[in-house]
């Protein structure tokens, strides 16, 4: 695990991002060093290794699928109208709109040069796994976009948004990674798999800490998605197990935004509390967790050649606790 | 030559590109409908049966290069602020910015999808071609927008400006069209420079219309580069060839908006005149004719082969007359 983030993060260091026209690319620098915790890229090589895969012949793909993934945050940055990312202003406010737009299409453009950068017998199959993950990316966030003005989102809607937002891009760093060394189409389809419930587990776990996390360690003030009138995943369980006076009150509280904010987050926390939510989360967490084992239990290759995925995992869902 | 137009306007009339969520595609497909002049599929379509390629083998690459096109206007009307497209409302008009952005972002990825529909034993380096043209499409666009604040843009800069944001994607088309059908290397070359001067010359004649252009033919007022103070190539031109005095003359007269811009418009036109400008720009755009013929001419197939691609230069460079 140590191994691969040294090489993740060495990776990035040694690469180059400047070139002319200088306030195309300052931006890209600027956004790509900023840093993050790289789980696209580790989770690629990671899949390659298992293979039996050299760092090298995935270095391309690594660096093409965290440029992807810094583009489409650069984006929603701008569309979300968010000040700050990993504590340093947005690209939209550091320059302007026009400089995220731009920036962020050379940022899509340049992370296919990457991936275009080796041959690769699968190369088609590699790129339209890439591309598929590309365009559902964009379908979620729409839906993202769409269910914030709408009343009436299910959870099942929810869950196919999270999915595309969030799941399929680990999904396919986990089967472009494991396409390189060639692996049985099984074993990329069980990695696929994992990386969606690991993605789902994550989004949910997301959900989770912005209520009950401990702020000192999450990092943030907790309760903001209710502050934002955010429809998560809590906010929808909550609505289906609530009676209809309940479901109102609800509904009421997640329509104004008063002065007073902390005595709203009490009062929602209060109906959580009331309807058993925290606990049901964690169940639905739990359960995307035993989905995940379950699809790499099933990959053909030795237990032990899985340890550094497990543990990716591991840290990943239990990162702010 | 009509053949070409017919099947291109069959391929797209054909595509469908609604999808779910409507509110992402929907813009796409108004966007794709709006029509125009379908220049770079018609030259894909024409290097690849000069060289007996069937059109059926490079549909899919002239609808994704069309596509990628579309999605670079939208981006850069939202970026210009323009209101109007082909006489119809631009999609962050008729919609909101961030369908725009995402709309747009969702029909590069879709150009791909096109581009990646078919197996070819060239297609790394078919998409490399396509790849490489949409980042200096990008940086293009950059250097646009970056010379709109600048003082001392050379002519020079302003021609690999236009080359970048015009030429290469017509020169990409070409090109593509011929490595589908396995042209020789220098042929496919001779048509990416035919295609740079073509677009070129298409892009300084453009400049002169604006100026110069019959109002009834050309579908809009003259004069509006001279009205929104742009720096096209007229402009760089005289600037070069007057002396001081007249040098601050247009200097000044490009940095107002008078109430009565029909004033302005006669006076610049009236040091265009004293400079011969007008002639300067005619030579120009004969240069840049003349070595795209030289292109062509290199090109090695039977001449009869060429004839549609000639008969489309003239017509493109022709259009406004």
């Amino acid at each position: 695990m140590q191994s691969l983030l040294n090489t993740v993060n060495q990776i990035f260091s040694n690469e180059n991002f400047t070139h002319q026209p200088i306030h195309l690319y300052e931006p890209i620098d600027y956004t790509l060093r900023l840093g993050g915790k790289r789980i696209r890229p580790l989770l690629l090589l990671a899949a390659n290794r298992m293979f039996g895969g050299s760092d090298d012949n995935v270095r391309h793909a690594a660096i093409g699928i965290e440029v992807f993934h810094n583009f489409t945050l650069l984006h929603d940055d701008l569309m979300d109208r968010s000040p700050l990312r990993r504590g340093q202003p947005t690209v939209y406010r550091k320059w302007d709109e026009n400089t995220a737009i731009l920036s962020g299409d050379t940022m899509f453009a340049l992370a296919w040069q990457y991936f275009l950068a080796k041959p690769h017998p699968r190369l088609q199959e590699i790129l339209q796994c890439f591309n598929q993950t590309a365009i559902e990316v964009c379908e979620g966030q729409q839906y993202d976009m769409d269910f914030e003005t709408s009343d009436n989102t299910t959870i099942d809607q929810y869950m196919m948004m999270i999915r595309l937002k969030t799941a399929v891009l680990l999904a396919g760093a986990l089967k472009i990674g494991a396409l390189y060394p060639n692996a049985p189409d099984d074993d990329t389809n069980h990695l696929y798999q994992f990386g969606i419930h690991l993605g789902l587990a994550f989004q949910l776990q997301d959900d989770l800490l912005d209520s009950y996390g401990d702020t000192a360690t999450f990092g943030k003030q907790t309760g903001q998605d209710i502050r934002d009138n955010k429809k998560t995943y809590l906010y929808l369980h909550a609505l289906q197990l609530a009676d209809p006076a309940l479901r109102d009150e609800l509904r009421t509280l997640f329509s104004t935004t008063p002065a007073n904010t902390d005595a709203k987050v009490a009062q929602v926390l209060a109906i959580y509390q009331q309807l058993g939510i925290r606990q049901c989360v964690e169940t639905a967490i739990q359960q995307q967790f035993t989905l995940a084992r379950q699809q790499i239990d099933a990959v053909q290759v030795d237990p032990l050649k899985k340890a550094p995925l497990l543990h990716l995992m591991d840290t990943l869902l239990d990162r702010k606790k």
